[in-house]
């Protein structure tokens, strides 16, 4: 089974890469982009989903300033791309 | 229009951080995990989705190491967590 966790700043929390990304933004001749937030993603194989929650808050993820999302992805994804 | 990109190491492509996380998870318990692959997670808000592919060609990812790939959420996607 294939996971994909997004793990994103807390809402309130401060988000320095997100303000980086939204004032370059302009300066490269993109308008209209707000709220830009930055966040990780971790994508992984797992023999049994019944972990990962207590893996995101034990290793992936700072529950203190991050949110996560688990996603069970296709068994078999294949992402060609 | 809210939009979700996803930025991950090429195939091929040396993940140290992914690499990191599979070593230790077993050391925490977890066990049957493989093919950690840690990437970003940039969430912003477009007037205007016709940018997005440029702007993660020129300043979200680095297309020479990185693939990515562009979800467009629902116009007024509320993530109330």
């Amino acid at each position: 089974m294939k996971a994909r966790v997004l793990i994103r700043p807390k809402e309130g929390i401060l988000d320095p890469q997100g303000q980086v990304v939204e004032r370059a933004l302009p300066a490269l001749g993109f308008e209209g982009v707000s709220n830009v937030r930055v966040g990780r993603m971790v994508e992984l194989e797992l023999e049994d989903t019944a972990g990962i929650e207590e893996m995101c808050e034990r290793l992936l993820a700072n529950p203190l300033i991050e949110d996560y999302e688990v996603l069970l992805l296709e068994p078999a994804a294949d992402p060609a791309s």
